[in-house]
Protein backbone atom coordinates (compact mmCIF):
# COMPACT_ATOMS: atom_id res chain seq x y z
CA UNK A 1 0.00 0.00 0.00
CA UNK A 2 1.22 3.08 -0.92
CA UNK A 3 0.54 6.98 0.15
CA UNK A 4 0.63 9.87 -1.91
CA UNK A 5 0.90 12.23 1.21
CA UNK A 6 3.26 12.09 4.29
CA UNK A 7 2.42 12.01 7.60
CA UNK A 8 2.89 14.41 10.00
CA UNK A 9 6.19 14.63 11.41
CA UNK A 10 7.72 12.56 7.97
CA UNK A 11 9.45 15.33 6.84
CA UNK A 12 12.77 13.68 8.21
CA UNK A 13 14.47 17.13 8.20
CA UNK A 14 13.62 18.57 4.75
CA UNK A 15 11.99 21.45 5.25
CA UNK A 16 8.44 21.69 4.89
CA UNK A 17 6.53 23.60 1.91
CA UNK A 18 4.63 25.87 4.85
CA UNK A 19 7.83 26.92 6.09
CA UNK A 20 9.89 27.52 2.64
CA UNK A 21 6.83 29.20 1.27
CA UNK A 22 6.50 31.57 4.02
CA UNK A 23 9.90 32.55 4.28
CA UNK A 24 11.73 36.00 3.80
CA UNK A 25 15.05 36.70 2.60
CA UNK A 26 16.76 40.38 3.92
CA UNK A 27 18.36 42.12 1.02
CA UNK A 28 21.97 43.88 2.14
CA UNK A 29 19.92 47.03 1.11
CA UNK A 30 17.51 46.31 4.05
CA UNK A 31 14.75 45.00 1.82
CA UNK A 32 12.97 41.91 2.38
CA UNK A 33 11.72 39.85 -0.12
CA UNK A 34 9.60 36.79 -0.34
CA UNK A 35 8.43 34.52 -3.05
CA UNK A 36 4.49 34.04 -3.36
CA UNK A 37 4.07 30.32 -4.41
CA UNK A 38 2.11 28.60 -6.54
CA UNK A 39 1.25 25.62 -3.85
CA UNK A 40 -1.48 27.80 -2.05
CA UNK A 41 -3.93 28.48 -4.53
CA UNK A 42 -7.17 28.99 -3.73
CA UNK A 43 -9.96 29.08 -6.22
CA UNK A 44 -9.32 32.17 -9.76
CA UNK A 45 -5.57 31.03 -9.80
CA UNK A 46 -4.71 33.75 -6.57
CA UNK A 47 -2.64 32.98 -3.41
CA UNK A 48 -4.96 32.14 -0.30
CA UNK A 49 -5.09 34.96 1.90
CA UNK A 50 -4.04 33.13 5.05
CA UNK A 51 -0.89 31.87 3.17
CA UNK A 52 -0.28 35.04 2.56
CA UNK A 53 -0.66 36.18 5.86
CA UNK A 54 0.93 33.91 7.53
CA UNK A 55 3.98 34.47 5.20
CA UNK A 56 3.76 38.24 6.17
CA UNK A 57 3.87 37.15 9.83
CA UNK A 58 6.64 35.42 9.20
CA UNK A 59 8.37 38.45 8.35
CA UNK A 60 7.63 40.41 11.13
CA UNK A 61 8.19 37.95 13.81
CA UNK A 62 11.37 38.41 13.03
CA UNK A 63 11.20 41.93 14.16
CA UNK A 64 9.77 41.46 17.36
CA UNK A 65 10.89 39.98 20.66
CA UNK A 66 7.78 37.71 21.76
CA UNK A 67 6.56 34.77 19.73
CA UNK A 68 2.63 34.13 19.53
CA UNK A 69 0.30 36.31 17.46
CA UNK A 70 -1.99 37.09 20.22
CA UNK A 71 -4.35 39.50 17.88
CA UNK A 72 -3.74 39.87 14.07
CA UNK A 73 -6.30 42.17 11.69
CA UNK A 74 -5.04 41.83 7.58
CA UNK A 75 -6.61 43.63 5.15
CA UNK A 76 -6.75 41.80 1.76
CA UNK A 77 -6.42 44.94 -1.10
CA UNK A 78 -5.88 43.43 -4.46
CA UNK A 79 -5.59 39.39 -5.05
CA UNK A 80 -2.32 37.69 -4.72
CA UNK A 81 -0.39 35.98 -7.20
CA UNK A 82 2.58 33.34 -7.48
CA UNK A 83 6.15 35.66 -8.08
CA UNK A 84 8.07 37.78 -5.97
CA UNK A 85 6.83 40.16 -3.59
CA UNK A 86 8.39 42.85 -1.28
CA UNK A 87 7.53 42.90 2.68
CA UNK A 88 7.82 46.29 4.33
CA UNK A 89 7.52 45.64 8.31
CA UNK A 90 7.44 48.57 10.94
CA UNK A 91 7.41 48.02 14.86
CA UNK A 92 4.92 49.98 16.34
CA UNK A 93 5.08 49.75 19.80
CA UNK A 94 7.84 47.55 21.79
CA UNK A 95 6.61 46.60 25.23
CA UNK A 96 7.57 44.55 27.80
CA UNK A 97 4.39 41.76 27.46
CA UNK A 98 3.62 42.92 24.53
CA UNK A 99 4.48 44.23 20.87
CA UNK A 100 2.81 45.66 18.03
CA UNK A 101 3.93 45.64 14.49
CA UNK A 102 2.43 46.43 10.83
CA UNK A 103 3.68 44.42 8.04
CA UNK A 104 2.78 45.04 4.06
CA UNK A 105 2.89 42.68 1.34
CA UNK A 106 3.64 44.59 -1.95
CA UNK A 107 3.82 42.83 -5.49
CA UNK A 108 4.52 45.30 -8.93
CA UNK A 109 4.64 47.99 -6.65
CA UNK A 110 1.01 47.69 -5.42
CA UNK A 111 0.16 46.66 -1.84
CA UNK A 112 -1.25 43.25 -1.57
CA UNK A 113 -2.15 42.96 2.30
CA UNK A 114 -1.76 45.04 5.22
CA UNK A 115 -1.75 43.38 8.19
CA UNK A 116 -0.95 44.74 11.98
CA UNK A 117 -0.61 41.91 14.99
CA UNK A 118 0.51 42.19 18.77
CA UNK A 119 2.78 39.40 19.91
CA UNK A 120 2.88 38.49 23.18
CA UNK A 121 3.56 34.99 24.73
CA UNK A 122 1.14 32.38 25.99
CA UNK A 123 2.59 30.45 29.10
CA UNK A 124 -0.22 28.40 29.38
CA UNK A 125 -1.41 29.19 32.84
CA UNK A 126 -5.17 27.70 31.62
CA UNK A 127 -8.14 28.22 30.88
CA UNK A 128 -10.19 30.64 33.73
CA UNK A 129 -13.45 30.28 32.55
CA UNK A 130 -14.80 29.09 28.46
CA UNK A 131 -17.86 28.14 26.90
CA UNK A 132 -16.40 27.61 24.15
CA UNK A 133 -17.22 23.96 23.27
CA UNK A 134 -15.37 21.50 20.94
CA UNK A 135 -17.01 20.51 18.36
CA UNK A 136 -19.04 17.36 18.64
CA UNK A 137 -17.02 15.15 15.95
CA UNK A 138 -16.26 11.04 15.43
CA UNK A 139 -12.09 10.64 15.27
CA UNK A 140 -10.62 11.61 12.21
CA UNK A 141 -9.86 7.71 11.28
CA UNK A 142 -13.71 7.20 11.02
CA UNK A 143 -14.66 10.41 9.19
CA UNK A 144 -14.30 10.66 5.50
CA UNK A 145 -11.57 12.53 3.35
CA UNK A 146 -13.33 14.98 1.13
CA UNK A 147 -10.82 14.56 -1.29
CA UNK A 148 -9.74 11.15 -1.37
CA UNK A 149 -9.67 10.28 -5.15
CA UNK A 150 -10.51 14.01 -5.75
CA UNK A 151 -9.24 17.26 -6.34
CA UNK A 152 -10.30 20.78 -7.31
CA UNK A 153 -8.21 21.87 -10.64
CA UNK A 154 -5.76 25.13 -9.58
CA UNK A 155 -6.78 24.80 -5.68
CA UNK A 156 -3.49 24.06 -4.80
CA UNK A 157 -3.95 24.67 -1.39
CA UNK A 158 -6.19 21.65 -1.21
CA UNK A 159 -2.90 19.35 -1.67
CA UNK A 160 -1.41 21.13 1.83
CA UNK A 161 -4.18 20.97 3.78
CA UNK A 162 -6.14 17.68 5.23
CA UNK A 163 -9.75 17.44 5.67
CA UNK A 164 -11.80 14.90 7.60
CA UNK A 165 -15.54 15.29 7.31
CA UNK A 166 -18.10 13.29 9.28
CA UNK A 167 -20.14 13.64 6.34
CA UNK A 168 -19.69 15.77 2.85
CA UNK A 169 -20.83 19.10 3.13
CA UNK A 170 -23.54 19.76 0.47
CA UNK A 171 -22.48 21.68 -1.26
CA UNK A 172 -20.16 18.93 -2.32
CA UNK A 173 -22.91 16.95 -3.21
CA UNK A 174 -24.50 19.46 -4.86
CA UNK A 175 -27.06 20.06 -2.37
CA UNK A 176 -26.32 22.98 -0.55
CA UNK A 177 -27.88 22.51 2.94
CA UNK A 178 -28.95 26.31 3.70
CA UNK A 179 -27.28 25.88 7.16
CA UNK A 180 -23.77 27.61 6.56
CA UNK A 181 -21.84 25.91 9.13
CA UNK A 182 -19.63 22.73 9.45
CA UNK A 183 -17.84 20.95 12.01
CA UNK A 184 -14.69 18.96 10.63
CA UNK A 185 -11.20 18.09 11.55
CA UNK A 186 -8.13 19.47 9.54
CA UNK A 187 -4.47 19.60 9.52
CA UNK A 188 -1.53 20.86 7.33
CA UNK A 189 -0.45 17.85 5.38
CA UNK A 190 2.71 16.34 7.23
CA UNK A 191 3.21 19.08 9.80
CA UNK A 192 2.16 20.25 12.95
CA UNK A 193 0.80 23.54 12.94
CA UNK A 194 2.03 26.24 15.28
CA UNK A 195 0.95 29.39 16.30
CA UNK A 196 2.12 31.37 12.71
CA UNK A 197 0.42 28.15 10.61
CA UNK A 198 -2.93 29.13 12.90
CA UNK A 199 -4.15 32.52 11.23
CA UNK A 200 -3.23 30.38 7.43
CA UNK A 201 -5.39 28.03 8.89
CA UNK A 202 -8.40 29.68 9.50
CA UNK A 203 -8.93 31.05 6.22
CA UNK A 204 -8.03 27.54 4.67
CA UNK A 205 -11.32 25.67 4.60
CA UNK A 206 -13.79 26.07 2.17
CA UNK A 207 -15.88 29.14 2.81
CA UNK A 208 -19.65 27.91 4.45
CA UNK A 209 -21.56 29.97 2.46
CA UNK A 210 -20.79 27.26 0.18
CA UNK A 211 -23.85 25.78 1.70
CA UNK A 212 -25.94 29.02 1.34
CA UNK A 213 -25.67 28.39 -2.76
CA UNK A 214 -23.24 30.85 -2.57
CA UNK A 215 -20.16 30.13 -4.68
CA UNK A 216 -17.59 32.32 -3.94
CA UNK A 217 -16.66 36.12 -1.94
CA UNK A 218 -13.54 37.97 -1.48
CA UNK A 219 -12.39 38.46 1.91
CA UNK A 220 -12.00 42.42 3.03
CA UNK A 221 -11.00 42.02 6.07
CA UNK A 222 -9.72 38.67 8.76
CA UNK A 223 -8.93 38.95 12.62
CA UNK A 224 -7.05 36.48 13.94
CA UNK A 225 -7.15 35.99 18.10
CA UNK A 226 -4.03 32.93 18.72
CA UNK A 227 -5.86 31.90 22.46
CA UNK A 228 -3.73 28.65 22.74
CA UNK A 229 0.00 26.89 21.20
CA UNK A 230 -1.64 23.78 19.69
CA UNK A 231 -0.88 20.30 20.54
CA UNK A 232 0.43 18.08 17.76
CA UNK A 233 -1.95 16.31 16.16
CA UNK A 234 -5.79 17.27 13.79
CA UNK A 235 -7.22 20.10 14.65
CA UNK A 236 -10.56 20.30 15.16
CA UNK A 237 -12.60 23.08 13.28
CA UNK A 238 -16.04 25.05 13.46
CA UNK A 239 -16.71 27.62 10.19
CA UNK A 240 -20.02 29.37 10.63
CA UNK A 241 -21.98 32.05 8.64
CA UNK A 242 -24.45 34.40 10.71
CA UNK A 243 -25.22 37.06 8.94
CA UNK A 244 -25.55 37.82 5.21
CA UNK A 245 -26.73 41.18 3.95
CA UNK A 246 -25.66 44.13 1.34
CA UNK A 247 -23.52 41.37 -0.11
CA UNK A 248 -21.56 41.24 2.28
CA UNK A 249 -21.22 37.68 5.27
CA UNK A 250 -19.20 37.37 8.18
CA UNK A 251 -16.93 33.70 8.96
CA UNK A 252 -16.20 32.53 12.18
CA UNK A 253 -13.69 30.07 12.48
CA UNK A 254 -12.51 28.40 15.44
CA UNK A 255 -9.75 25.85 15.51
CA UNK A 256 -9.45 23.34 18.94
CA UNK A 257 -6.12 21.51 19.33
CA UNK A 258 -6.24 17.26 19.59
CA UNK A 259 -6.69 18.29 23.59
CA UNK A 260 -9.76 19.56 23.24
CA UNK A 261 -8.08 23.16 23.66
CA UNK A 262 -9.43 26.66 21.81
CA UNK A 263 -6.16 27.49 20.26
CA UNK A 264 -7.56 29.68 17.54
CA UNK A 265 -10.70 32.22 16.58
CA UNK A 266 -11.29 34.44 13.90
CA UNK A 267 -13.89 36.13 12.25
CA UNK A 268 -13.83 37.82 8.54
CA UNK A 269 -15.91 40.06 6.31
CA UNK A 270 -15.79 39.55 2.88
CA UNK A 271 -18.15 40.43 -0.37
CA UNK A 272 -19.79 37.93 -2.17
CA UNK A 273 -18.41 37.98 -5.68
CA UNK B 1 -40.80 66.83 37.02
CA UNK B 2 -37.29 67.55 35.32
CA UNK B 3 -35.26 65.24 33.67
CA UNK B 4 -31.35 65.92 33.71
CA UNK B 5 -30.70 64.48 30.07
CA UNK B 6 -32.27 65.47 26.80
CA UNK B 7 -33.95 62.73 25.02
CA UNK B 8 -32.66 61.79 21.73
CA UNK B 9 -33.04 64.43 19.03
CA UNK B 10 -33.67 67.59 21.81
CA UNK B 11 -30.26 69.05 20.75
CA UNK B 12 -31.98 71.47 18.83
CA UNK B 13 -29.58 72.48 16.93
CA UNK B 14 -26.56 72.53 19.16
CA UNK B 15 -23.71 70.21 18.45
CA UNK B 16 -23.78 66.99 20.32
CA UNK B 17 -20.95 66.07 22.21
CA UNK B 18 -19.72 63.18 19.99
CA UNK B 19 -19.92 65.41 17.30
CA UNK B 20 -17.61 68.05 18.65
CA UNK B 21 -15.56 65.52 20.54
CA UNK B 22 -14.66 63.76 17.65
CA UNK B 23 -13.62 66.92 15.17
CA UNK B 24 -10.78 67.07 13.99
CA UNK B 25 -9.18 70.29 12.40
CA UNK B 26 -6.75 70.33 9.40
CA UNK B 27 -3.82 72.87 9.94
CA UNK B 28 -2.36 74.91 7.30
CA UNK B 29 0.39 72.70 7.52
CA UNK B 30 -1.16 69.86 6.29
CA UNK B 31 -1.65 68.55 10.46
CA UNK B 32 -4.44 67.11 11.35
CA UNK B 33 -5.07 67.93 14.99
CA UNK B 34 -8.06 67.13 17.93
CA UNK B 35 -8.82 67.30 21.56
CA UNK B 36 -9.31 64.30 23.51
CA UNK B 37 -11.88 65.19 25.73
CA UNK B 38 -12.96 64.12 29.44
CA UNK B 39 -16.24 63.56 28.86
CA UNK B 40 -15.82 60.06 27.55
CA UNK B 41 -13.53 58.20 30.36
CA UNK B 42 -13.83 55.28 31.23
CA UNK B 43 -11.81 53.72 34.41
CA UNK B 44 -9.01 55.22 35.67
CA UNK B 45 -9.44 58.32 34.48
CA UNK B 46 -8.24 56.98 30.80
CA UNK B 47 -10.51 57.87 27.33
CA UNK B 48 -12.68 55.25 26.51
CA UNK B 49 -10.98 53.26 23.39
CA UNK B 50 -14.42 53.54 21.38
CA UNK B 51 -14.34 57.26 21.83
CA UNK B 52 -10.85 57.41 20.45
CA UNK B 53 -11.65 55.25 17.68
CA UNK B 54 -14.52 57.24 16.40
CA UNK B 55 -12.40 60.17 16.40
CA UNK B 56 -9.83 58.54 14.47
CA UNK B 57 -12.32 57.34 12.13
CA UNK B 58 -14.08 60.64 11.60
CA UNK B 59 -10.75 61.96 10.49
CA UNK B 60 -9.85 58.90 8.26
CA UNK B 61 -14.03 59.67 7.04
CA UNK B 62 -12.42 62.89 5.67
CA UNK B 63 -9.82 61.63 2.98
CA UNK B 64 -12.29 58.83 2.37
CA UNK B 65 -15.08 59.17 -0.54
CA UNK B 66 -17.11 56.04 0.66
CA UNK B 67 -19.60 56.84 3.82
CA UNK B 68 -19.76 53.46 6.09
CA UNK B 69 -16.80 51.88 7.92
CA UNK B 70 -17.82 48.32 7.01
CA UNK B 71 -14.31 46.84 8.79
CA UNK B 72 -12.26 48.15 11.19
CA UNK B 73 -9.57 47.40 13.24
CA UNK B 74 -7.84 48.89 16.00
CA UNK B 75 -4.93 48.34 18.13
CA UNK B 76 -4.89 50.09 21.74
CA UNK B 77 -1.18 50.90 22.32
CA UNK B 78 -1.10 53.22 25.24
CA UNK B 79 -3.59 54.71 27.45
CA UNK B 80 -5.02 57.84 25.98
CA UNK B 81 -5.92 61.14 27.73
CA UNK B 82 -7.77 64.00 27.66
CA UNK B 83 -5.73 66.87 25.81
CA UNK B 84 -4.54 67.75 22.41
CA UNK B 85 -3.54 65.12 20.03
CA UNK B 86 -2.49 64.80 16.50
CA UNK B 87 -4.14 62.41 13.86
CA UNK B 88 -2.18 61.31 10.70
CA UNK B 89 -4.11 59.09 8.48
CA UNK B 90 -3.19 57.60 5.20
CA UNK B 91 -5.32 55.93 2.20
CA UNK B 92 -4.49 52.68 1.78
CA UNK B 93 -6.89 51.94 -1.75
CA UNK B 94 -9.26 54.08 -3.01
CA UNK B 95 -11.88 51.24 -4.97
CA UNK B 96 -14.77 52.28 -6.46
CA UNK B 97 -16.72 49.74 -4.00
CA UNK B 98 -14.40 50.40 -1.12
CA UNK B 99 -11.66 52.03 0.42
CA UNK B 100 -8.88 51.42 3.02
CA UNK B 101 -7.31 53.73 5.14
CA UNK B 102 -5.18 54.01 7.88
CA UNK B 103 -4.81 56.38 11.28
CA UNK B 104 -2.95 57.11 14.26
CA UNK B 105 -3.93 59.18 16.57
CA UNK B 106 -0.75 60.51 18.58
CA UNK B 107 -0.70 62.48 21.96
CA UNK B 108 2.48 63.87 23.25
CA UNK B 109 4.52 62.23 20.07
CA UNK B 110 3.49 58.79 21.22
CA UNK B 111 1.13 56.62 19.25
CA UNK B 112 -2.14 55.79 20.95
CA UNK B 113 -4.22 54.33 18.49
CA UNK B 114 -4.01 52.45 15.13
CA UNK B 115 -6.87 51.51 13.41
CA UNK B 116 -7.14 50.40 9.49
CA UNK B 117 -10.49 50.69 8.48
CA UNK B 118 -12.10 49.67 5.26
CA UNK B 119 -15.17 52.48 4.05
CA UNK B 120 -17.84 51.13 1.55
CA UNK B 121 -21.52 51.70 1.38
CA UNK B 122 -24.95 49.58 3.06
CA UNK B 123 -27.16 50.54 0.59
CA UNK B 124 -30.14 48.01 2.22
CA UNK B 125 -30.48 45.32 -0.57
CA UNK B 126 -31.13 43.73 2.74
CA UNK B 127 -30.59 40.22 4.87
CA UNK B 128 -30.27 37.07 2.46
CA UNK B 129 -29.36 35.22 5.59
CA UNK B 130 -29.50 35.30 9.29
CA UNK B 131 -29.06 32.95 12.34
CA UNK B 132 -28.52 36.20 14.51
CA UNK B 133 -31.07 36.41 17.10
CA UNK B 134 -32.60 39.74 18.57
CA UNK B 135 -31.83 39.86 22.12
CA UNK B 136 -34.85 39.22 24.12
CA UNK B 137 -35.28 42.30 25.88
CA UNK B 138 -38.44 43.75 27.55
CA UNK B 139 -39.09 47.33 26.14
CA UNK B 140 -36.70 49.82 27.44
CA UNK B 141 -39.78 51.47 29.32
CA UNK B 142 -40.10 48.40 30.98
CA UNK B 143 -36.50 48.04 31.92
CA UNK B 144 -34.12 49.67 34.92
CA UNK B 145 -31.60 52.29 34.50
CA UNK B 146 -28.91 51.14 36.49
CA UNK B 147 -27.88 54.43 36.73
CA UNK B 148 -30.62 56.01 38.17
CA UNK B 149 -29.17 58.17 41.04
CA UNK B 150 -26.05 56.84 40.86
CA UNK B 151 -22.95 57.75 39.31
CA UNK B 152 -19.10 55.99 39.10
CA UNK B 153 -16.53 59.00 39.78
CA UNK B 154 -14.66 60.04 36.98
CA UNK B 155 -16.08 57.53 34.24
CA UNK B 156 -17.81 60.79 32.47
CA UNK B 157 -18.43 58.00 29.60
CA UNK B 158 -21.77 56.80 31.69
CA UNK B 159 -23.16 60.29 31.19
CA UNK B 160 -23.11 60.24 27.39
CA UNK B 161 -24.64 57.07 27.00
CA UNK B 162 -28.05 55.81 28.63
CA UNK B 163 -28.47 51.75 29.44
CA UNK B 164 -31.63 49.85 30.05
CA UNK B 165 -31.52 46.97 31.68
CA UNK B 166 -33.77 43.95 32.55
CA UNK B 167 -32.02 43.25 35.66
CA UNK B 168 -29.00 44.34 37.44
CA UNK B 169 -26.00 43.05 36.74
CA UNK B 170 -24.60 40.93 39.37
CA UNK B 171 -21.60 42.76 39.50
CA UNK B 172 -23.24 45.58 40.36
CA UNK B 173 -24.83 44.20 43.31
CA UNK B 174 -21.80 42.42 44.75
CA UNK B 175 -22.65 39.40 43.35
CA UNK B 176 -21.37 38.79 40.16
CA UNK B 177 -22.92 35.72 38.12
CA UNK B 178 -20.46 33.99 36.75
CA UNK B 179 -22.30 34.30 33.24
CA UNK B 180 -20.24 36.72 31.42
CA UNK B 181 -22.98 37.63 28.68
CA UNK B 182 -25.57 40.46 29.20
CA UNK B 183 -28.36 41.90 27.21
CA UNK B 184 -29.51 45.41 27.27
CA UNK B 185 -30.69 48.20 25.92
CA UNK B 186 -28.32 51.26 24.99
CA UNK B 187 -28.04 55.11 22.94
CA UNK B 188 -26.17 57.75 23.39
CA UNK B 189 -27.74 60.78 25.19
CA UNK B 190 -29.34 63.11 22.90
CA UNK B 191 -28.34 61.60 19.58
CA UNK B 192 -28.91 58.88 17.32
CA UNK B 193 -26.94 56.55 16.52
CA UNK B 194 -25.29 56.61 13.14
CA UNK B 195 -22.55 54.13 11.62
CA UNK B 196 -19.32 56.47 12.58
CA UNK B 197 -20.72 56.05 16.26
CA UNK B 198 -21.12 52.34 16.21
CA UNK B 199 -17.53 51.53 16.61
CA UNK B 200 -18.15 53.64 19.65
CA UNK B 201 -21.06 51.91 21.19
CA UNK B 202 -19.43 48.41 20.95
CA UNK B 203 -16.90 49.56 23.33
CA UNK B 204 -19.14 51.47 25.81
CA UNK B 205 -20.62 49.15 28.14
CA UNK B 206 -19.05 47.84 31.25
CA UNK B 207 -16.84 44.92 29.86
CA UNK B 208 -18.87 41.39 30.52
CA UNK B 209 -15.93 40.23 32.46
CA UNK B 210 -17.18 41.85 35.66
CA UNK B 211 -19.75 39.27 36.16
CA UNK B 212 -16.61 37.02 36.40
CA UNK B 213 -15.43 38.76 39.47
CA UNK B 214 -12.83 40.44 37.61
CA UNK B 215 -12.28 43.95 37.94
CA UNK B 216 -11.10 46.08 34.85
CA UNK B 217 -8.96 44.93 31.75
CA UNK B 218 -7.24 46.54 28.92
CA UNK B 219 -8.23 46.07 25.27
CA UNK B 220 -5.26 45.18 23.14
CA UNK B 221 -7.32 45.52 19.53
CA UNK B 222 -10.79 45.56 18.72
CA UNK B 223 -12.55 44.63 15.39
CA UNK B 224 -15.98 46.29 14.38
CA UNK B 225 -18.02 45.27 11.41
CA UNK B 226 -20.69 47.60 10.70
CA UNK B 227 -23.83 45.51 8.77
CA UNK B 228 -26.36 47.97 8.23
CA UNK B 229 -27.26 51.77 9.07
CA UNK B 230 -29.26 51.92 12.20
CA UNK B 231 -32.37 53.30 12.26
CA UNK B 232 -33.49 56.04 15.28
CA UNK B 233 -33.96 54.63 18.50
CA UNK B 234 -32.86 52.33 21.73
CA UNK B 235 -30.17 50.07 20.40
CA UNK B 236 -30.91 46.29 21.72
CA UNK B 237 -27.14 45.08 22.46
CA UNK B 238 -25.52 41.60 23.31
CA UNK B 239 -22.33 41.70 25.56
CA UNK B 240 -20.46 38.23 25.99
CA UNK B 241 -17.13 36.67 26.93
CA UNK B 242 -16.60 33.24 25.88
CA UNK B 243 -13.11 31.99 26.75
CA UNK B 244 -10.28 33.69 28.99
CA UNK B 245 -7.11 32.42 29.16
CA UNK B 246 -3.68 33.14 29.86
CA UNK B 247 -4.71 36.28 31.52
CA UNK B 248 -6.59 37.15 27.88
CA UNK B 249 -9.77 37.59 27.34
CA UNK B 250 -12.51 38.19 24.19
CA UNK B 251 -15.37 40.03 24.25
CA UNK B 252 -18.49 40.17 21.45
CA UNK B 253 -20.45 42.64 21.46
CA UNK B 254 -23.33 43.03 18.85
CA UNK B 255 -25.83 45.73 18.33
CA UNK B 256 -29.00 45.51 16.61
CA UNK B 257 -31.30 48.73 16.02
CA UNK B 258 -34.87 49.92 17.35
CA UNK B 259 -36.37 47.43 14.38
CA UNK B 260 -34.27 44.12 14.97
CA UNK B 261 -31.29 44.95 12.26
CA UNK B 262 -28.18 43.48 13.18
CA UNK B 263 -26.49 47.04 12.93
CA UNK B 264 -22.68 45.82 14.22
CA UNK B 265 -21.11 43.60 15.56
CA UNK B 266 -17.70 43.15 17.20
CA UNK B 267 -14.54 41.03 19.12
CA UNK B 268 -11.94 42.61 21.35
CA UNK B 269 -9.08 40.62 22.89
CA UNK B 270 -7.83 42.65 26.11
CA UNK B 271 -5.66 41.41 28.94
CA UNK B 272 -7.35 41.13 32.11
CA UNK B 273 -5.44 44.01 34.76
Amino acid sequence: MTTTRPDPGSHLGRPHPFDTDTAVRAGVDGLVTASVTDRWNGLGGTANGGYMLALALNALRREIDHPVPLAVSAFFLRPGVAGPATVDTEVVRAGRRTATGQVCLVQSGKEVVRATATFGDLDGTGVSHTTAAVPDLPPPEFCLDPLAGVGVAGVTLLEQVEYRMPQLPGFVVGSPTGTPEWEFWMRLAGRDADTVALPMLVDAAPPAILDLGETSSNTVELTVHVRARPAPGWLACRASTRHVADGFHDEDFEIFDSTGTLVAQSRQIAILA
